[in-house]
């Protein structure tokens, strides 16, 4: 098996380097054989070629049979907002390009890190929500621009009856094998993608009357969230909402330093931290390689089948964490100041 | 001055009327002279008349000094994506017609709700936000429909420069009168909209030197203001994005239930609570009228310059409070059952 290393931008680097030493360790221990190559992406890919996803290492990622994915972004462009070219350019064009519709983001609390969170232990405990992100539609993909004059802009969000059957069909099979509970999430009181994407949620449902499904308007869902984490399970919803919502929905994990996630699709899995680049911490060595570390235990459960080898990682973090053990992001006072992680001293 | 009240649908209907008695109340201690008219909105004016936004309404809405709105909405278009007249489709037409571009949302935690929330109290403690929500603009006002023989939808998100610096100002401005700080949120690195909003803040702000601003993107804030809340001052952001974080915030005041908000343009003001219309509690009593309570002294505040009389407002919810009253929404396990307010005691 070949997995590629696209360590990308800013602590990407950092917390890739400690995931791909869990996968090392690993093949190790249970006897595979991985190979790995990497390939740059982001930032660092337009410094080296001028283009946030050169055509090698697109290559490179069809002829993988899964990636381990860091972070892209820096603040140079955001504070551009006049740039032409962007890093997060080349993160979404590989989406789209290697068909990577369905993003999964599991959101389970791990019981050591009860404490961490901003949010109640009392109103967390227990939590554990399975999130289906749409990945490769809505307004991140439909035509965007300028009109009159530069005076105005636009973007369009689309989404056709396929683009929604399939997450949709993704969400309800991992129902399922979970609490049979699936919550849609739209705004279908006002855009009309979301009507569509209720007309066609509902008209799955009738191939899995095991299934219960429940429609949230997004606002309330972000409401909700917070409020009663718990009565979530399963959750899909369209790009956009998605990708507000998971990150809200990682302080129900104490930390986005805790979440890791998996972009599947047609061929090739990509699985990735849902934190970002985050520049101000970079090269300080602070930054919690946990979500890389989970990624890996992803990639070897969804893309190679390897569930054991998959929950052996994630009870090492258990253990790591049961240890006391902690990164800033997730540390309480009652961390002592040698179990406080580095990035490198974690892998 | 005339106020007009317009109850809309569900708990609408009970909550306004308990903010009108306030107003009445008001009116008698400081010796003013209301004079009030109502109107249908929503799924009641659907029922009679056709039209969720009768003429009738929008007249009398041109004629009024401000209005005392309640909330529209109904499960049953909900539930059918295919409904071709719908109650929101009331309330946005009020928007555009009225020009009422800004929607205020001040998010304050009243001390003795400070347990109410599934918030850490110490991380709430002191936290003080105010919205600035984009109202006429965005993806709720785009083009929207249907191609590809029914198969795709689509929804285009716009704004123009014009839109973006009036809501900036206005923001910025409140800024001046808090703590000087002020937080734009928008999704610069995925949206071109985002981009025209981030480039127009940029160059406000040199406008207002005394005035400290940050960007952040819409995924980003999501998770900080739960994480941090007391981190945000003055925050302003589109349409949708307002839509989302606001509800969420809700949270960090204990619960919609005690959110009023403003909406001003050009003409007269909307004040109206944040939630929604709340088919599954309509009817029991047991609403939080308390939002409606503090929209009226929005109004009276933002409308008609009467501070006093919006404070006294105030002060009388936080002595109800004090005094250990409660809607089941906002109780903890301390509050008497004799305490325990009804929709119809409240006023
Ligand atoms: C970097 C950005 C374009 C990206 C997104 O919005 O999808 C990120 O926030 C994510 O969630 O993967
Ligand atoms: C009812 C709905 C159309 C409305 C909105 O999305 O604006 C509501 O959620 C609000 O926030 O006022």
């Amino acid at each position: 098996k070949n997995i590629l290393i696209v360590p990308g931008d800013g602590i990407g680097q950092e917390v890739t380097e400690v995931g791909k030493n869990v996968l090392i360790k690993i093949a190790e221990k249970f006897g595979h054989e991985f190979s790995y190559d990497d390939a740059l992406m982001g930032h660092v890919a337009i410094e080296a070629t001028g283009n946030p996803l050169p055509d090698e290492t697109l290559t490179k990622m069809r002829a993988s049979d899964a990636i381990l994915f860091g972070a892209v972004g820096h603040p140079k462009y955001d504070n551009d907002p006049t740039a032409k070219v962007r890093p997060e350019q080349g993160l979404l064009r590989m989406r789209k390009e290697l068909g990577l519709y369905a993003n999964l983001r599991p959101i389970k609390l791990f019981d050591e890190l009860l404490g961490a969170s901003s949010i109640k232990p009392e109103i967390l405990k227990g939590s554990d929500i399975l999130f289906f992100r749409e990945l490769t539609g809505d307004i991140y993909f439909g035509e965007k621009g300028r009109k009159n004059d530069n005076n105005t802009a636009y973007d369009i969000a689309e989404y056709s009856r396929y683009e929604v059957e399939r997450i949709g069909r993704k969400a309800f099979e991992a129902a399922r094998t979970r609490s049979k509970k699936l919550c849609s999430v739209d705004k279908a009181n006002v855009l009309e993608t979301s009507r569509l994407w209720r007309e066609v949620i509902q008209a799955l449902a009738p191939e899995y009357p095991d299934i219960q499904v429940e429609h949230q308007f997004v606002d309330s869902a972000a409401m909700m969230l917070i409020k009663d984490p718990r009565r979530f399970d399963v959750v899909v919803t369209a790009n956009l909402f998605g990708d507000i919502l998971t990150d809200e929905a990682s302080q129900i994990a104490g930390s986005m330093g805790m979440l890791a996630s998996a972009s599947i699709g047609d061929s090739t899995g990509v699985y990735e931290p849902i934190h970002g680049s985050a520049h101000d911490i970079t090269g300080k060595g602070i930054a919690n390689p946990l979500a890389s570390v989970l990624s890996a235990a992803l990639l070897l459960d969804i893309s190679f089948g390897l569930k054991e080898e998959s929950d052996a990682i994630i009870a090492a973090v258990d253990k790591l964490l049961k240890d006391g053990f902690r990164t800033r992001d997730i540390a309480d006072s009652t961390t002592a100041a040698d179990k406080l992680l580095n990035t490198e001293t974690a892998g």
